[in-house]
């Protein structure tokens, strides 16, 4: 009998899957998740709205009453808008409708992973344009490679994890009026950027912009996220999102944070002035650059190599992501901006191993 | 410039999405939901268990305690188990690592429309094969169409929706010897059925079970599926599905339902004891055929047109579904099996129809 794992296409047997090992601390700073917990009024108002409902009944079909408030939360036409279980699910659907073999999809590295992951299970082949050097997207080869070959759909993460650097309108806008192809924004973390290609949907028509409710919107154990475009468009990546995809509870709780974003907004504000604060404060330590970023992380190279760097962090109870396998940083880690005495105990804490380890000479 | 849409896949442009109009009324039966909520003592007990939660925090990157007990639940192991967001991510899924341009998969129609609609999307072709006149599977058929043509999976919906029919295990299992591709089985409807093909995972490598809270488990709004496979297809499924693709509300849940299953079985012995119930007085109503089925639903056959009939039941506030334009069942809606008191009344509102429908010579 054949071994059914040929059945499997080559291409997925061949990707080391997307994965995270299952590691502890009380400091957790290695998701880029919303220190401060989704206020306390959200969760009373949203159970409030949830009391009668059968849990044994489907969602509706269509989440009218959640589109309606995310598109007015966005400012764009409810029509043009589709919810996702996460953003993931959208990244998913947008891939699954327009990637197959043959298909060519740019990217910025270093990147979100996911997106080329997706790309090959669907098929397709990713054309990797690196950051500059000071992790900028580089415009101009991304012209060139537009220019010289064949690209489907160019997909930015702005602001970019995990460089938290980010593109501007303008660059976008040209870009948009160039490109022959689809441009996806991954907007995961634009409210920390005070910026977003929302207001471009009405000139771009093959401009699709992605948002989540993971990050800024303290809900990452929700998994809610959703995706704005010309209504033809959105039309067309419904057939890859699920029927019933969102499930109640993620659905009613997305539809009040939406009602009530001010109460959201104050830790949107102190997560901007702990980065600011954290950024001058980790400049000050010996050793160690910092890159400035417009999301809720930032990148550090310090002395010691990542994997040391991580464990020895881990082992005062502080859980950063190690990005040394991403492109051009193979020296960096990633930390994510804490409440502020996380950042405090972070700061200490990386003084502290750089400090031991450079005087032991690793 | 040229117009976005056209970078959309052709197969996906021309498929009709899936989609169900927005009818209300106060008996549901029209989506084989549980009509007994989820007991209290479960949604008490998984708020308990989350109450401590962080909203903010995004779910393990692999449930494992989820993993363990669904495991458990259906005597599988926790390595060749996987959980989604309804089991309609783990049949994108599933399709989308092994479907691609030039794949066939075989379905027995009339079935489920999700799985025809997911091939077209990945780029594979659909080949089809009817159930036989009294709406069972039709093995000799699909014998006859895999020793004929290159097959490289076979989906069976069982107990199927919409007809209720199932598959035994001898046939499975001998289906899943001669067969070298893959042999997908919905178990969507299986705890009303008395019978399940997890019994055969140890003997066919080559078999993927679907099972979801949907059904008997009374949790459609909160989209929870699981997979249950050999380790190996596991491991490559799961690169097809979202990291962090079930909330934290639906995981907890879905324990407790596990945990508590007995607090269900309740209302699944009596949904059983009314399908008999049911099926045998709308037999007694002139010119009603009834399918007999195995699942929590029932096709029925009346003088009466199915868009007429639908439209005269939601009159009186019963929603039924129309299946007529479903292979085969062009006569057909189909009905789920409600509380006693529902189907009670829909036993009255039909016959009052069809009495009325047929004296007015309609």
């Amino acid at each position: 009998m054949p071994n059914p794992v040929d059945k499997i296409k080559p291409a997925v047997r061949a990707i080391k899957a997307y994965t995270l090992p299952p590691y502890r601390a009380s400091i957790k700073i290695n998701q880029n998740e919303n220190p401060w917990d989704l206020p306390d009024e959200i969760k009373e108002e949203a159970s409030r709205r949830l009391a009668h409902r059968h849990w044994s009944r489907y969602p509706d079909f269509v989440p009218t009453s959640l589109l309606e408030r995310l598109a007015a939360f966005a400012g764009w036409k409810p029509e043009g808008t589709l919810a996702g279980n996460g953003s993931n699910e959208l990244i998913q659907a947008t891939l699954m409708v327009c990637i197959g073999p043959g298909s060519r999809v740019l990217l910025s590295e270093p990147t979100f992973t996911l997106y080329r992951q997706i790309v090959t299970v669907m098929g397709g082949e990713t054309v990797a344009v690196s950051l500059t050097p000071d992790f900028q997207f580089d415009f101009e080869a991304i012209r060139r490679r537009i220019n010289g070959e064949r690209i489907d759909l160019i997909i930015f993460c702005s602001p970019n994890n995990p460089t938290g650097s980010s593109a501007r309108a303008d660059q976008i806008r040209q870009l948009g009026q160039e490109f022959d192809g689809l441009i996806v924004i991954d907007e995961a973390y634009h409210e920390f950027s005070d910026q977003s290609m929302v207001s471009l949907l009405n000139e771009l028509p093959n401009l699709i912009v992605l948002r989540t409710f993971s990050k800024a919107m303290a809900m990452a154990g929700l998994r809610v996220g959703y995706l704005l475009s010309s209504p033809d468009l959105v039309r067309e990546v419904h057939k890859g999102t699920l029927p019933y995809n969102l499930n109640f509870f993620s659905q009613t709780v997305a539809e009040v944070a939406c009602e009530r974003y001010e109460l959201l907004e104050a830790s949107v504000d102190a997560i901007k002035a702990e980065r600011t604060r954290l950024y001058g404060e980790l400049t000050t330590i010996k050793g160690v650059e910092v890159v400035p970023s417009t999301a809720n992380f930032m990148l550090l190279r310090t002395p010691v190599a990542p994997r040391l760097l991580f464990e020895d962090l881990l082992a005062r109870d502080i859980l950063v992501r190690d990005v040394s396998s991403y492109p051009m940083l193979s020296e960096y880690i990633r930390v994510s901006v804490g409440l502020p005495n996380e950042n405090d105990q972070l700061i200490a804490a990386l003084a502290e191993v750089i400090q031991s380890r450079t005087t032991a000479g690793v």
